[in-house]
């Protein structure tokens, strides 16, 4: 659709120069007319600012570990998190217009302080264990694999009680609360809840039993698990495998293997703005091109593969990081010992506003 | 409220037989007044038909056997099941007005052939092992301890591998479908669809995952996990007494851990029309005394204790079944060793039609 | 589906001898047999005890009067309501098992006084006017066409101003309210809280505006709104025939209108257990064979048809009330003049439990 | 909360080279830290870029009027629409971060052709009438005080069958979807579906009833409603106001009387991402500050007042327009002859995402 003025017909100066007068007086007015914007404000599919963009993890963490020497940990920074920034966002510090993603680090013996804020937030444990996030006083240990979650409004700080550093990555919502002017933040106690380091959460004891809801619980509107284990993670992509070979149904394509994380009070996305998904690739089964409206995040957790994004194409491995913007095509090949991968999207917030949609095609 | 004709003062002669002509014509017009009736049918609090009664394991578990050498089990009787049929309630085979409980029992080697229903079904295993029951062609292994449902139109059939005999619980909501007419009944082959023997079934490998949901699983009305393991409930409900141990929320009241069996794929109960929990009573904590809007069964799972139920009182072990009509005073008094105990109630039900009720009176 | 003992072989004296035995310790043990009673139990399809069945206005009308000779209205009996009793439900005053239809009559001047209770409640008016109805405390006037609502424990009360008498429906749900003993009631003032009369209520001016909501309003559980008036109901009535005159969607099928009256804070069954919904056929147009799960009772309420109910065939006319039983086929056949009726049914029950089924045939 | 680096001693100039040297790299692998940016990422409360404004009535109908003489309207520009631009989001023509508004113009026997976007949009009639917007081929009419809807995906289209032109205002999410890249637009043909003036559309026919929901019409996702006529909204707002008078519950606040336009289908917001209410505020009852979460455009209807927002105070007549930013104090205070003022908010937005939030402060 085109964003011209719609008259095709040369026109007179003087019409030219009463035209030029009416959009001074728009201007001077704070108005802005249609005409000359739609096809920019309402194009016949999305045509995001943001650009697909990779983030190696070879080049991520040696910078992480080098803040961990230079920049401290504590009040005011709150946090030694370095955000992926969309290049088609510049001056931003988001990896889309929805999502924020960073890596933290944090070192030997160190402690983060406790905050809490509307944006809600998750970390994603690609390698290295050793430290917990208490959330609302309950330590919930990261380790490889893990996904954690602080919804939003929960006080959270974490500590490292080992003597080696960890890396991870957040998720946030932080562009879309900042678009909507959403954000509301607190600083919790200088001094720690607790330095314990049970190896379970109270969280898991009540709710990490599958089908079976406490009665006793509060039931908060935010999903009250909050810590969802590798080994079950891991526990159900090979299940669905391992049924596909049997001829049963389980997989999304042949396969492709995903799990959603899923708050088990409510059997809803585990975060109100952010869906979280591992998907599970074979060797030999490259996904089928799909697009869809609203943003996403993907990291490799293990195996290696070439993924396509609208007109970019990534060989990727471990720790990698890549987003794909709204309606580009996304395709994933696996490598020779297949491929796992995080995702965390706003299909969420689409799906609340009557929004999403999706495409596919299949390859040749 | 009291269901007399509300008039106190004396009538005379020919005002009784106006009134006789009256109450003659009504009747050949298949009427009916209110106000003859009003106390029957609008009592100031439940005055349920059914009344409390206990069945006790040593009476059943034996009948049941001796109906295992008597009377097959085949097409047209389709199960060797024996109802527990509520005094209150003459001529039915009711436990309450809307549960039906039965013992079940297969033989060595004995198969119990495929039908589907309307009415919603459970079975729950006090103890043994050795029967599947495929549900919908997925084999899903008894054991003790473990809570098997079969929701409404969903082909079922049990087969018995093993040289011994199994017997088990079944929970249905006959008598409420009944009350409603809405039963649908449909006979499958005569041939079971399986035998197999797999110690998992593929709906657990695809849902038994704390707070992961398949992707691409089709996820029905009614819940896709048919099978809640008592290793996973037991670990519940320990948990929740060890967070009390601690000082952290879990159990409903003190001593009292509760876990509710739920449908993954909604968070709701686990069945449309039955509520299933499984409760555990620390030795020394008496619950408090509870009245509910409907009615329940319960099954003693392991332990010993002292059940008061409206004005009845049982001591009570293993395998021992007892109902609670509605709003009979229930209160359980757990032994030296404790008080497992497994129930099933109409509660979504009432819940669904607004008509949910509970009082408690903690106790001296 | 048979009842009997799977058994086709002739069995020996002893072994006869040997099942009775058996069969006497189940009952001594109170225990009942499934094989013995499953086509009972679970029939292949509803096997309803209550039959269909006509009440002429003709004959309840008088009959209604003349109570209002004979028979006080006042504190205990309550109400002067004469119910429907279905003949395959003896010895109660069942329109069917879950729905209970009356006649109420209130003559001129008199009151009937305060109570609430869970049972849920409606009135319709076929004809006549003068009685308002005081839900909570606001008077709603009773007119031809109306249709009132008293929403569970919703305190109501009656007074009859003027110099006439007047007679409507009673809808309430005890039957069902009964059988799973869910019933609480309790009797309010000897007083009327008033004996205004406005003509149009309060929570009407609230809530009867379409598409709009109260931001101010509290909002409860049950429907806010307690009438919908005749001349809303009409208008969109005589609107749906219309659009099909013209060629636009409406009718449910042809000549053939229906509104359901809804809960305008949640769009839903405007009670929690009973649908409500009037229907207007146009004459010439007979409607399909529909079997529905659940059971229903109409009113006609102008006009006059042939309707056929199972295998019973009834010529009706205003104010005529008939029951249809579940499943049994129904079919609406309209006079000359077309046929207006209102019908009260279980549905929302049966699709609350997952039960709702419904057939349908095209006639020749 | 500071936004500065988290140190507060001075750094030797080796350290800063060392953090310079981080920094770059951090921008050459675009990257980019938290605890540089968290104060604005995150701040203790909204900080909206927008800005409170006010576009006056008697500024914006001239220029729309002009724009009538100089701008065609047609195929490519759409509509002869101008937004009001926010002085805080330059660039842009957006009201708030999430609402678009625009005054739109429509001259003597004009036709704006048909299109339909996921974008969702209303129209609100501030006065004239004459002209019809065809939404799926089905003529509403546009009157004084009447809001139209269009909900996403609906084609909608223009006509003036009038010799009078015709401005009103539109509502849209346009810069929500923009931001989270949810656009897709398509043209439709170029001759109008139909240029009938029906005084009351199809949807109102079906739909406009209160309570009553026609059984055999479709019910989609959005609104079937499509036209909330004045007379209607007029009546509502008097009613509350009325009752307050006779001490009854129904206005939010003495003196404040609110509507808020719903889906009958569903009994939630009108539209997925919008929500608009009508306010009507008696002389003399001035409203509470409230701060909300999210942003909001307001249009007086009639009379005038004094309007506080953040800072700003502006006194407003019929048809002035202003935004309020997120959690901007919002205070009302009407003039002697009351005030009517329509308003739409993100409201559904934040409420979806769990990220409402309203205080509220009474004042001296």
């Amino acid at each position: 659709m085109t964003s011209t003025v719609p008259q095709d017909n040369a026109i007179s100066a003087q019409e030219q120069e009463q035209l030029d007068e009416l959009y001074a007086a728009f201007a001077a007015a704070h108005m802005t007319p249609l005409w000359t914007q739609i096809g920019g404000l309402m194009p016949t599919s999305p045509r995001p600012d943001s650009v697909p963009f990779l983030w190696r993890w070879s080049t991520l963490l040696p910078l992480a570990e080098r803040a961990g020497e230079l920049v401290p940990v504590g009040r005011g920074g709150e946090r030694r998190a370095i955000a992926l920034a969309n290049p088609g966002l510049p001056g931003t510090a988001y990896a889309t217009p929805t999502l924020w993603a960073a890596i933290q680090y944090l070192g030997p013996r160190e402690q983060a302080p406790a905050h809490r804020h509307t944006q809600t937030a998750f970390r994603f444990v690609v390698e290295g264990e050793g430290v917990w996030t208490n959330v609302e006083g309950d330590p919930v240990a990261m380790r490889r694999g893990d996904l954690l979650l602080t919804p939003g409004m929960h006080f959270h700080e974490h500590h490292n009680t080992t003597d080696r550093p960890m890396a991870w990555i957040d998720g946030l919502d932080i562009p879309l609360v900042r678009t909507i002017d959403a954000g509301f933040f607190e600083f919790g106690p200088e001094v720690l809840s607790t330095t314990e380091t049970p190896p379970v959460s109270r969280n898991e004891r009540l709710w990490a039993h599958p089908g079976l809801t406490p009665v006793g619980a509060p039931a908060p509107r935010s999903s009250p698990l909050m810590a969802y284990r590798w080994e079950h993670t891991d526990a159900a992509l090979t299940a669905q495998l391992e049924l596909e070979d049997e001829g049963f149904p389980g997989v999304v394509e042949p396969g492709h293997a995903v799990v959603r994380f899923t708050n088990p009070a409510t059997a809803g996305d585990c975060l109100s703005t952010m869906r979280c998904e591992m998907h599970r690739l074979r060797a030999g089964t490259p996904t089928a091109l799909t697009r869809t409206a609203g943003s996403s995040v993907w990291q490799v957790f293990s195996g290696s593969g070439v993924v396509s994004v609208g007109d970019e194409r990534y060989e990727v491995g471990t720790g990698d990081l890549f987003c794909v913007p709204s309606w580009a095509g996304l395709a994933l090949d696996p490598g020779p010992d297949g491929l796992d991968a995080f995702v965390f999207s706003d299909a969420p917030v689409l799906e609340a506003l009557g929004l999403a949609r999706t495409a596919r095609e299949d390859r040749p």
